[in-house]
This record gives C-alpha cells, sequence and structure tokens, in this order.
C-alpha cells in the first residue's frame, strides 16, 4: 500500500471511530485541556522535586483533580448524548448494555 | 560566586527547606509516583487523540484521579506528621495557624 | 368524593407518575435503604449528644456518605434506564433536555 | 445511690469525657446541624415514597451529602485542634498514634 492509500485508509477509519465515538467536534477542545492538565502534573513533579511547602502542593493536586473531573464529566456527558442516545434511538438491544456501561463508569467517577 | 559555591549553596538551602518541610525521606518514592502520573496523563491525551472509546477513556481519568488523591493523602500525613506535630512539641502559637492551614487543605482535597 | 373514591383517585395518580418516573419497581428496596439511612443520621446525633470518640463519629459519616452515594448512583441508572431511554426512543426533543438534566444531576454528584 | 448523685456522676464523667474529646464548645451548633440532616433524610425518603422526579431526588441527596461533609470537616478540624495537638504538646509517644488515626479518617472521608 502506498503512503497515500495508508493515509487515506487512516482517515476513513477515523472517519468511522468519529461516527461511533463521536466527540471529535470538541476534540482540539479536550487535548488543549489535556495539555494543561499534563503540565500541572509535571508541576507537581517539580514541586515535589524542589521541596515547596507541602500545602501548596496539596492545592496544586486538589486544582488538578477538579480539572480532571471536567474532562470526565464533559466526556461523560458527549458519551451520552451521542452514543447512549443513538443506540437508544436505532432500537436494537444494545441501548441497554451501553448504558450499563456508561452507569458503571459514572459510578467509579463518583467515587474515584 | 563559582559554580562551585552556588552549587553548595544549593546544596545548603535544600537541606534547610528539607529540615523545614520534611518529606524527603520518601522523596524518591513521590517523585517515581508522580513520573507515573504524568505517564498516565500523556496516555489519556494520546488515547483522546486516537479516539479511543470513550468509556475506557473515562477509567483511565478514574485510575489517575485515585492515584493523585493517594499521592495528596500521602503528603498530608507526611505534613502533619513532620510540620504540624513539630510546631506543637516546639509550643509557640504557630501550631494552631498551621493546623488551620492543613484543615483548609484536608477541605479542598475532600471537596475535589 | 368518598374517601373510597379519594383513595383510588390517589392510585390512578401514583399509577400515572409511576409510569413517568418508572423506579417504582424497585421502590420498596429504596425506602428499605433510605429507612436504615435515617436510623444511620440518628445514630450520628445520638454519638455526638454521648460525647462519642471522634474518629468513630468519622468512620460512621464517611459510612452514610457512601450509602447515600450508593443510592444516588441507583436512581440515577433507574432515571437514565427509564425516563432518558425512552425519551430517546420515542423519538422526541425531548431525549435532549433530559440528558441535559441528568448530566448536571451527575456533575453534582461527582463534586459533592 | 440518690437520682441528684447519679446526675452528679454524669455530669462529672461528661465533663471528662468532654476534656478529652474535646468538641462539646460547639456540641449545640453540631447537634442543631445533625437534626437539619435527620430532616433531609426523612425528606428524600418522603420523595422517593411519593415517587417524586429523580433529578430533585438527586439534588436532595447531594445537599446531603455537602453536609454531611461539612459536618464531618468540622468535627475533624476540632479532634486535630484539640486532641492531636494536645497530644504533641504533652510529648509522649501519643501523637504519633492519634495522628495515624486521624489520617486513616481523612483517607476515608476524601475515598467516600
Amino acid at each position: 500500500m502506498s503512503e497515500h492509500e495508508h493515509v487515506a485508509d487512516r482517515v476513513a477509519e477515523r472517519a468511522e471511530e468519529h461516527a461511533h465515538h463521536g466527540y471529535i467536534s470538541d476534540k482540539e477542545r479536550y487535548l488543549a485541556r489535556l495539555r494543561r492538565i499534563e503540565g500541572q502534573a509535571r508541576g507537581i513533579s517539580r514541586m515535589v522535586d524542589e521541596e515547596k511547602y507541602c500545602i501548596d502542593i496539596l492545592t496544586q493536586i486538589s486544582a488538578l483533580t477538579s480539572a480532571l473531573e471536567a474532562v470526565a464529566l464533559g466526556l461523560l456527558d458527549d458519551h451520552l448524548k451521542h452514543c447512549v442516545l443513538d443506540a437508544a434511538r436505532s432500537g436494537g438491544p444494545d441501548a441497554e448494555a451501553k448504558l450499563a456501561e456508561a452507569s458503571a463508569a459514572i459510578a467509579r467517577l463518583v467515587r474515584s
């Protein structure tokens, strides 16, 4: 397969995943938020390495946890909207399975 | 100041911070855990970039949140043990202030 | 209206609400769990009144919080299953509104 | 023992517990908050019994969880202030044990 065909395949594959996974509309926004989150994680490592004041490190960990929570809630909302509602609309037995899976993910989020 | 003196100063400064901030005994362990946490954050970015299944991303976010929580609880325990107890033992009015600060950090953790 | 008619009306009304709100199948189980939760809340009041050891009271509060979380997750799952999926299946614009409302409730749970 | 002596004994016992458990200064305030919490728990039972709208019940559960969290954070702060600091000041090995116990309670709160 040529490089060109390979890329074309990859694009098609992506488009299909998109149709399936559905959060691509905000993908760039999610990636920007996750880059910030990676930066926050690196910053916390640096603070420990430089032995910064413990309470200040805890404040940064709380901020990072809240940022992660916000991303999780956004992804979950997108997932329910696209994936679960679509399954319900297309009418198969799939919707119940999708929902059970989403409920288990919600429970993990609430408890983590 | 020569480079050598600069380094010596820096070491002395570190030692003093250590005496003050107190969690150095486990510092390497904290840094190793934080490197894993940075890796988890990068992994989540990659999953979004590759449009992995949303529920799998949420599972990784819950795991990262739990890992952060464990680091925060460890740092907090060290802080109470070294910083707050030491202040109480040396008997000044500082202990109450340290404790008020620690309680505020606990509240942020519980609510984040 | 006779007492009999009044009761009949009330039963009809309940049945209708049931059709709408959907969690009646497990209603007795929820009520039993909530009675236990009320008992736990009373027990915590009694512990404070009798000045029990603070750490033991905190343990009971954590247990009560977990029990409440479990009820909330159960109700949420029922709600998504009955109310949100039904709205999606019947095909109106109502499903999006129901889902936005559910997502806001999930966010409150995760953050509380 | 006369009723009078019995009451006097009880008062002395309470005073001693107070010296030990330390949160009595705010006891009436805690009891008032816990009575409100009991009322919230009863209200949630009633809402399920009357099959109120699920999302409204979830809102009440989130409010109750936050109220419990606030009581727990208050009790914990009092405990650290009175019980743990006092142990540190009186200088015995007890302070470490008290602190380990408090850290375990904090971990349960953060995770519940």
